[in-house]
């Protein structure tokens, strides 16, 4: 065990948007939202595994997968709410150092990514550290190259990297959110930030019905890739 | 047919180094190779298709698949060249308004984002113009925040987009990128240069191993998407 206590948050609503009953949805074997919580629960730094939702049959479902049912108000989860005010509603019913938020959307994300993330935050002492993919290409921002040099194409891997903020995993410490919420200072970003990089291929979205369907393919293949052998196209006799 | 004579350049070099003989490679039901010469010949725009190789084999092989075989000197091949040289060896013999590289590192890519894209070209008179996947994340540059104040947490859809360039499509002016490179400069990204957006999943790269079995699976996912239903846990009864 580390030296901090640590749990596991992990956001559910029922009423998504994009893709309706996400959170219910089986992709491949099993409900999206099992997941994160099978996940979680391999981990043995967290004290607890919550999911965090407004429907209580979910709830219900979710304790029946083994996680713990965390009941948010209703008006925490409208459409234009974001993770600071259930993160806090959620924080003032939990004691702990740390709340880890494990996300739905990235069904992709492998437990030894998550065990590496924990670590980093039982060696560390930092306020906020947020999941990231951090992506060597030339990018544009309004309109300006950002990271390469136009009058020169240098291999990609030579660029500096621009990191984007995935929330696959989020660690909050607690006595720093609830002191930033409570001076009325947003704590979503707060405190000492430090980003962590996952790979790119955990690191999916479910935000539309082609993500879905990539996460859905990429899964499969992850189930058969110890077992298909690569096969080419035969060069022999074509000149 | 558009106001500019247009010609598709497909890049193919045999000898890959991290997925090794990639373009040979079966991804689904066809070697990577074959699906950016399928798409480019059902663009009636291209004046004609051309896969660019040093492989004399790999060379044959497009040309059973309908497209036509432009041979690269070998020194064009080596692993610290770029798109720059191999580029402007191809226009030097080749006659046209623009060069369309279309990348076969991105299978993905749909006929109709082609299509877009060529009409794009048509309707304008960029010299250069780059495939990008516009993302909408908090996104951290040289370790500091680029496209989001760490001071509040606003929806994602509200955030400035990074744009990465993604190398599926290219538009090249022939003129321009030849007249850049004879006075010493570099042509990749030079004169009036334009950013086109295409569908984040069009847009995988082929980096990795897990790269290539994320795109089998979405392929396969795609092929079955007419079919299959949702499935939902059922939560009747959960209270």
């Amino acid at each position: 065990m580390g030296k901090y206590r640590m749990i596991a948050m992990i956001p559910a609503r029922l009423g998504s948007k994009r893709i309706p009953k996400k959170n219910l949805r089986y992709l491949g074997e099993k409900p999206l939202i099992q997941y994160p919580i099978d996940l979680a629960l391999q981990i043995p730094e967290f004290e607890s595994v919550w999911v965090n939702t407004e429907s209580r049959e979910l709830g219900y479902a979710a304790e029946k997968m083994g996680a713990r049912f965390h009941e948010r108000p209703p008006e925490f989860s409208a459409d234009n709410c974001t993770n600071r005010e259930f993160t806090y509603h959620f924080m003032c019913h939990h004691e702990c150092d740390y709340v880890i938020m494990v996300n739905s959307t990235s069904p992709l994300l492998s437990v030894d990514t998550i065990r590496r993330f924990v670590q980093f935050v039982n060696e560390h002492d930092y306020d906020t550290i947020l999941s990231t993919v951090s992506e060597k290409a030339e990018s544009f921002y309004m309109g300006k190259a950002l990271n390469f040099d136009l009058k020169r194409k240098v291999n990609s891997q030579m660029l500096e990297p621009v990191e984007k903020t995935v929330w696959a995993l989020t660690a909050w410490k607690r006595e720093t959110f609830m002191k930033l919420e409570q001076e009325g200072v947003c704590p979503v970003f707060g405190g000492v930030l430090k980003t962590f990089p996952i790979p790119k291929d955990e690191a999916c979205d479910l935000d539309t019905e082609e993500d879905w369907h990539i996460a859905e393919g990429a899964i499969k293949a992850r189930a058969l890739s110890g077992y298909a052998e690569p096969q080419y196209l035969n060069l022999e006799g074509m000149v």
